[in-house]
């Protein structure tokens, strides 16, 4: 199996307090010893992973120029979750479900600014067509700033089918497009849900559109015809966590 | 002054509306004669704009592969605005003034999105600092499928100067960073409105985050740090609508 760098202090101490069976090593800057490099040192004793001290240099080239704080830990890459294995997670989870569903997005800048949001919303899951659609390349894992370690990402073989499966787990589909009958934020976004938004320019296709419960749009006051795949994938996401109250009242 | 392209049915209608002085042509794809363009043919008419039509290819080009549905506009360039002209634009204005501001975002590609998002948003202007930031390249001009075109653009010499005289001028100054003591949706945004972002990674300088009435955060439910700035960006511009009740209740 490959190994990926995860970096940022709060993204390898979050790492190391998930799944910290996949961190092989963590990687700390000479000379760093303040409060945060201690307790992630502590942290990392408590899971018996191996510490190792190396110069800057290094770990700017492992975080390929990433803003890594002084931390950085190596680790298995995230193998894509099976379909099955995502169906029954959500049957088994103690929150209500956020599944974002991509159909058809290409660009690997999007995927992973939508992975960095789904990892921020807490989301349960992204799913993504096997076919006509990025995976998981090495532009995706940089762009997702960590989150590609720690998203479940599933790859379906037909999308329409697997909407069906989750419709049948109890989720509602929700899809977003410019035709949407409902403003975004007019939706109830608490219960179990999946998210779908469709690829740069031609949008969901066809069978993914049938298969949503209701379709919402984003207002557009301007010009444009629609925002960046991933800044509505994450409005839509942020509204999910306000309507539930998410983050703690302050 | 130089000559840009905007593209897409509802983009080039829009603009035409708003901005007809500075249209100088509309090209329209040879073939194509559907309701809409037909609405389009009727609209330059009216503004008496040259109207062209040429195979696909030549719109493609023009479009730079963007998706254009066989219309596109050859628009001036917009002049970035001034301070002063932002200042008084934002005291007459009708409805409670949404103002972005950008400190030191370098990548031409959040630059991009940001301007779609605020576009998308019916933003009054996106604000960045002269030095040390992106302006409108053409790869943001791009990214912003002509945006850039339509939100009005302001590079300021001094930015802690320029949020005190928004601030004179009745706004709220709403800086957001991983360090707020309010989450996003907790703040009152249907007021006059200057939303602050600091940079990838760095987030706002000292001064930048010193002259903010109140900083916000975004709720982190996951392991990384930050969203992508465009898509922070988008989640509060679209949060402020969503408070504004903007988009039109359906």
């Amino acid at each position: 199996m490959s190994e990926e760098s995860v970096y940022g202090l709060h993204a390898v101490r979050t790492l190391i307090e998930r799944r910290p069976a996949a961190v092989r090593r963590v990687i700390l800057q000479a000379g760093r010893s303040d409060r945060r490099i201690q307790e992630l040192i502590e942290l990392a004793r408590r899971h018996a992973i191996a510490l190792e001290t190396r110069p800057a240099s290094e770990l700017d080239a492992l975080a390929a120029g990433g803003v890594h704080q002084g931390a950085l830990a190596r680790v298995e890459a995230a193998v894509p979750l099976g379909e099955d294995e995502l169906l029954m997670r959500l049957d088994g989870a103690k929150e209500p479900p956020l599944v974002l569903v991509l159909d058809g997005v290409q660009d690997p800048h999007n995927l992973g600014a939508c992975l960095r949001s789904a990892d921020g919303a807490g989301a349960s899951a992204l799913v993504v067509p096997r076919d006509r659609a990025a995976g998981l390349s090495a532009v995706v894992r940089k762009v997702a700033a960590g989150a590609a370690e720690t998203v479940p990402f599933v790859q379906v073989t037909n999308l329409a089918r697997f909407l069906r499966a989750l419709k049948e787990a109890g989720l509602w589909i929700i899809g977003a497009d410019a035709e949407g009958t409902a403003l975004h934020y007019e939706a109830d976004l608490k219960g179990p849900l999946a998210l779908v938004l469709g690829a740069e320019g031609s949008g969901m296709r066809r069978l993914t559109r049938e298969h949503c419960d209701v379709i919402v749009r984003l207002p557009l006051l301007g010009a444009v015809e629609s925002l960046n795949v991933s800044v509505a994938a994450g409005v839509l996401l942020y509204e999910a966590l306000r309507q539930r109250g998410a983050g703690g009242k302050t």
